[in-house]
C-alpha cells in the first residue's frame, strides 16, 4: 500500500463508510474487512493502473471548491438530493464526510474507494459501480451545495444548523414567466458534476447517490452538454440552442478582483463559515426552439442585441467590444434596442451587478408534438443570491422571454474549499 | 462561388427545398432567392470558414451508408419519424432528397445549406439553426432507415412502395420481458446521428427535423454517450452501466468477410434495391442499476460470464481469448455457467449467428423513487433481422434479464450507400 498516492489514503477524521459501508448495507458485514482485509479478489485493476489518472485532474482541496472558476468542462450531470425522513445531524455529517472522501478520489481519476470496482472481496458487492474503470479523471470536478431546506423545513431545524443559516439563503422569489416543476426544483443538497467525459460525470453522481443510501435520496438530476459559458481567456465562447454565443461577457478566472467582488463570499460577509464560498443558482430554461427558428435573422439579432455570426454587439466592433448602449443609427434608432437581452442583462444597466455563468445546453428527448425538449440549464455563481435576483428581474421586459419557459429552479449555498482531513461544509458544524 | 468545395454544391437531381424551403415555409417566399440571390446579409461566416471542417469528417457517399462500420463515435442522437397524414409519394421522395442534400453537407462540417445560419437574407429565418457554427464535422455520420410502417400502415400502401418491401422487414416479434413504450418504439423513418461532439449530433437531428416540417414529424428521440461497442481493432472496449466491457466479440470493420456474411445485404438477397444495405435494430434497455449494484462481484461475473476488471472469459485468458464453454473447475462445474450472458449470446451457441453492435449508454434523469433512469440504447446492424431475433430468443434464459427491462424497440431497413447526385433509398423508387 506504500505506493498509493496521498489521495488514495482516507483523510484523518473522515468517515470510512464510503470505503466499505456499501458492502455492509448489502448485508455482507462479515466480509467487509476494509481495503486490506480478508478475501480480496485476485484482480486488482484500478482506474489509476489502467489509465493515466493524473491526466486533466483538478486539485480537489483548496481555498475554494473546484467547479466554480475551473475552465468549463464539456459535460454536466447535476443532481439535487433530499435528506431522508428521520435522519439527524450525525447522518448529515457522516454523509458529507463520505461524499468528501469519495469526491477527493473520484476527481483524481480513482475509484470511489481503495478496493473500488474490482479490488474487494468477490463475495461482496463492489464499492464502485465500475463503468469508469480505465477512464482518466477527465477534468472531473464535484461541487457541493446546501439548500435553504437543509437549514429549515416546514419550520423545523432537522439538523441543528438553523443558527448557521446564511440570511441570504432564501428560496428564490417568483419571477415573471416561471412555470416551475417541483420535481425539477430545489433540494436539500446539490452536486454539480462536470467532466470532459459524460460517463465520468454520470459515474460520479451515481456512486455519490449510492453512498448516500439511507441518508439522502436523489430528488432530480439533469444532464447537459456543450457548455454555454466562457470562464477563461482561452476558451472559445460556445453557442446556446438559439445558435448564439453565450457567455461572452462572463467573469474570467484570471480576474481576481472581479471574482472577489462578485463571486466569492468575503470574510467580512455573514456567516463566517461561508467565507470563500459562493451561492449557486440553477434554472432549467426550456427554449421554444421551433418558434425561435421561424424568427428572421434580423429579429433574432435585435432580440439578443448581438450578431449571430460573431456575437458582436449591434453597436459595432467584435465579439469582445463593449456594447455602446447610446449608439443610434441614422434614423436615430438605438443600435441595441431597449428590450434586447444584452442590454437588460448588462452590468452597466444593473448598477454593476455581475454573476459567473456556467450553463449547459440540454436535450431531454422530445414531447408529444414531436418537438425537441431542449434548452439551457443555466448555472450561475454569485457572492449574494440578490445579484441573480436583480438581473432576472431586469430581464422581465426581455423580448426573448417569448421563447423561454423557466421550468426548474434552485438555490444552494456552496461552502468554501476543503482542507485535507476535513469535509465539505465542516465550518457549519463547528 | 467557385471557391466552394464540391459538397457545397447541390447535387443534380436533388431537391433544393433543403436550401431555401424553410424560408418559404415561414412565409418569406419573396426573399428566398437561393444561395446567390437578392438580399444576402453582409456577414458570411460559415462553419467551414471558422473551423477546419475537414477535421474528422467521414465521406458521405459510397457503397454503404456511413455510421455502420465507422469507428463508433462518442455521442448519439437517435431519432424516429412518422410521415404526416395525407402525405404522398412525392412528399416522401422530396424529403429523402432534402435530407440527403443536408446530410451530405452536415457530415462535412458545413451548415445545412449554402446560406446556412448567417449567410442568408436578414429578413428571413436562417436555413440553419446555428448552434454548430464554429464546430468541426466532429466525425458526424447520419444513417437513414425505413421502418415497416413506411411500406404499409393499417393495410395501406401510402407511398406506393409496398412492392419493394423486403420480406424480412416485419415488426419484431414480442420477446420475453418486453415492456415496450409505443412512444419510444418504431417509426416510419429513422436517423442515427453519431458524432464526437453531442452538440453536432443534436444540431443535425434538429435541422433534419426542421427540414421535414409538413412532411414528417419526430416520433421519439434518444441521446446516448459512452459507446458500448468496439468496431475497430484500435478502439478500446468501453463499459456499459453494469460496469462491464461491452462489445469485446463484435464484428470488426476490417473483417470484410464477416461484414459480408453478417451485416451487409448481398446482391443475391431480396430485394435488389437493398444490396449493400443492412437492417438496424434499436432496443432501449432500462437497467435496474441500483439492484445490480447490490449484487456481489462474483455473481455479477457469473451472470456476465466474464471478469469485471479485464472482461476476460471466466474460462481463462485475456479479454480477447475465445471463451471455452466446455471448461470445468475441479468440482466439475462449468467455468462459464449455462445461463451466462456471454454463452447465450455467443455465435458458437447460436449456429454462428453474429450481429454488429453499436450501442450507447443513456441516462434520462431519474424516476420518482430517486433512481437514475439509465441503461443501454442497444443498436445492431445485421444482414437479416432474424439474426437479432435468434440471439434475443436465446437470451430468454439469461439471468441478466432480472436486471433489464426492454422499454423501446424498432426495426428499420437501412438502404445502401448513396452516389453523388442521388438520394438515400433511391433504388426503392425505381
Amino acid at each position: 500500500m506504500s505506493e498509493q498516492p496521498e489521495s488514495e489514503r482516507p483523510a484523518p477524521g473522515v468517515s470510512r463508510r464510503g470505503l466499505f459501508g456499501l458492502a455492509l448495507g448489502a448485508g455482507a458485514a462479515g466480509l467487509a474487512l476494509g481495503a486490506g482485509g480478508g478475501a480480496t479478489a485476485g484482480v486488482a485493476v484500478g482506474r489509476a493502473r489502467e489509465a493515466d489518472a493524473s491526466a486533466s485532474a483538478y486539485e480537489f482541496y483548496g481555498a475554494h471548491q473546484a467547479g466554480v472558476v475551473t475552465p468549463v468542462q464539456d459535460h454536466l450531470h447535476f443532481a439535487a438530493f433530499d435528506m431522508m425522513p428521520r435522519t439527524n445531524r450525525d447522518d448529515l455529517v457522516s454523509l458529507l464526510q463520505d461524499w468528501t472522501y469519495a469526491a477527493a478520489r473520484l476527481t483524481q481519476g480513482l475509484d470511489v474507494s481503495a478496493s473500488g470496482a474490482v479490488g474487494g472481496p468477490v463475495q461482496a458487492p463492489p464499492d464502485d459501480t465500475g463503468e469508469a474503470l480505465g477512464l482518466p479523471a477527465s477534468g472531473l470536478t464535484l461541487t457541493f451545495g446546501f439548500g435553504p431546506t437543509l437549514f429549515e423545513l416546514d419550520g423545523e431545524d432537522r439538523f441543528g444548523i438553523a443558527a448557521g443559516r446564511p440570511a441570504v439563503l432564501e428560496r428564490l422569489p417568483a419571477f415573471l414567466g416561471d412555470d416551475l416543476d417541483p420535481a425539477a426544483s430545489n433540494g436539500d443538497l446539490c452536486i454539480q458534476a462536470c467532466a470532459d467525459d459524460p460517463q465520468v460525470a454520470v459515474h460520479a453522481v451515481r456512486n455519490l447517490s449510492r453512498i448516500a443510501f439511507g441518508r439522502a435520496r436523489l430528488r432530480w438530476s439533469q444532464l447537459g452538454f456543450g457548455r454555454t459559458s466562457r470562464t477563461t481567456t482561452t476558451q472559445a465562447t460556445p453557442r446556446n440552442l438559439f445558435g448564439f454565443k453565450d457567455g461572452t461577457a462572463n467573469i474570467l478566472a484570471g480576474d481576481r478582483a472581479g471574482l472577489d467582488e462578485h463571486v466569492w463570499v468575503a470574510a467580512s460577509d455573514d456567516p463566517a463559515w461561508m467565507a470563500g464560498g459562493s451561492y449557486l443558482v440553477a434554472r432549467k430554461i426550456a427554449m421554444m426552439i421551433e418558434t425561435w427558428d421561424r424568427v428572421p435573422l434580423s429579429e433574432q439579432q435585435t432580440i439578443v442585441g448581438r450578431t449571430k455570426a460573431e456575437g458582436a454587439p449591434l453597436s459595432g466592433g467584435d465579439e469582445f467590444a463593449a456594447p455602446d448602449f447610446a449608439a443610434v443609427d441614422t434614423a436615430g434608432t438605438k443600435a441595441i434596442p431597449e428590450t434586447s437581452h444584452v442590454r437588460l442583462a448588462h452590468p452597466d444597466q444593473n448598477g454593476g451587478t455581475r454573476i459567473l455563468r456556467r450553463g449547459y445546453n440540454f436535450v431531454d428527448g422530445n414531447n408529444d408534438l414531436g418537438r425537441l425538449d431542449a434548452g439551457l440549464f443555466f448555472l450561475s455563481f454569485q457572492r449574494d443570491p440578490q445579484q441573480f435576483v436583480r438581473l432576472q428581474r431586469s430581464l422581465s421586459s426581455d423580448v426573448m422571454n417569448e421563447y423561454l419557459r423557466h421550468v426548474g429552479s434552485g438555490l444552494w449555498a456552496v461552502p468554501p474549499g476543503i482542507a485535507p482531513g476535513s469535509f465539505v461544509g465542516a465550518g457549519l458544524f463547528g
